[in-house]
């Protein structure tokens, strides 16, 4: 058992990780090289995480410190391990990286549920499935199978949607610059999440964004290496 | 005459400057205190910009130097003015500003042109119109008329656009973070750009979007004083 303990969200199958916030979360431990344990958790494990205060994962426990929010995981690995590779690159690079977090959580994750959604399903654990189905069909005001009903529309939606990610990696081969950075985790986590729960082939071979999703998982190997789910 | 110039799209009125590229130049300069002068051009006079090698605004001259395209104007300023305010806040933080630029660019934009178009083609100096349809109707494979013909549904699409900007903002004072920073000068360019030619109000008065803006306007009233434009 190290020190760090990471609640990380799992699907019927307890090796099947999926969670694309959870996926930031390992992804920053990992350029920091601080090991860590991960506990695998459902989305009705409520008092499991109850001493963060709060009700989603991840949840990182470093030692004393009980962090929720990858956004404030990755901040509070950045400070308490300042002597590490740094995640940003500074506090004005973590600012600018803020949009891009917005917009993946609220953007390309939207773009990505329709085509995922079937399947995600799929993976869910059977404790889980009453919760997943009310909360997500409360949120978005309509029936599971209502989100993911066409799939040809979502998929030409989420081909647009990518635009000014393939414009930032035409000119730079990383989001971060030179070398991958905490953006390019928020970025990876969603094709994560998609490789966790679906077989489909997201990007043509030639699109520089499958060649950048390369090269971020190559130098996050020590991560990536024993994960469950499917191809790219 | 200063020791710098920049090259500014005008209208029929000359006064009248509405390119967004331009206005991040200018809230650059005005960021690092270098006085500018700046000449009108209008799309059809390539002649007196071929010294910077193609046929697009903003150009800069400062001093020996020749550069176009905001972007590269706003590196260029960054390290050749290193002494002055940062733009950006070190390199890390210039390649996390990168994907914002690309977003503004073909996200952004693209969502306000079809809002735009009718106001911003009544403002085109008369010696440009006939190239700047040429250009539009190529780039767009329509005539300016059916970009613009449905202002109503593309008010709507840029409220939606607009969410990952108001996520962000709700999070932090500034895109740059506690200060604005370049990225903030980028999408005040979009802004800009649209109160340069339309007098339609973009935004509600409540929106968190539209006290960012006047946040941004207010730490750059050095540029934005003197500018011919319609009220936000």
């Amino acid at each position: 058992m190290t020190a760090r303990t990471l609640y990380d969200l799992a699907g019927a199958d307890a090796a099947r990780r999926f969670s694309p916030y959870c996926w930031r979360a390992k992804l920053a431990l990992g350029h920091k090289g601080l090991p860590f344990d991960t506990v695998p958790w459902r989305f009705t494990e409520k008092d499991a995480i109850a001493m963060s205060g709060q009700g989603r994962v991840p949840v990182l426990v470093d030692g004393e410190r009980v962090v929720h929010d990858s956004w404030r995981i990755a901040c509070h690995l950045e400070e308490a391990h300042a002597d590490r590779p740094s995640l940003f690159g500074g506090t004005a690079a973590r600012d600018a990286t803020r949009f891009l977090n917005q917009w993946t959580d609220g953007v390309l994750h939207l773009a990505l549920l329709p085509i995922l959604m079937g399947d995600l399903f799929g993976h869910v654990h059977e404790q889980d499935r009453d919760y997943f189905r009310a909360t997500r069909e409360e949120r978005f005001g309509r029936k599971l199978e209502e989100i993911g009903h066409d799939r040809e529309q979502a998929i030409a939606t989420f081909q647009a949607t990518l635009a000014p990610l393939r414009a930032t990696l035409e000119v730079q081969p990383f989001l971060g610059g030179d070398t991958p950075r905490y953006g390019d985790y928020i970025v990876l986590g969603a094709f994560l999440w998609a490789r966790g729960v679906s077989p489909i082939k997201l990007l043509e071979t030639d699109d520089p964004i499958a060649a950048w999703r390369d090269r971020v998982a190559a130098t996050r190997s020590d991560v990536l290496a024993d994960a469950v789910c499917y191809p790219w």
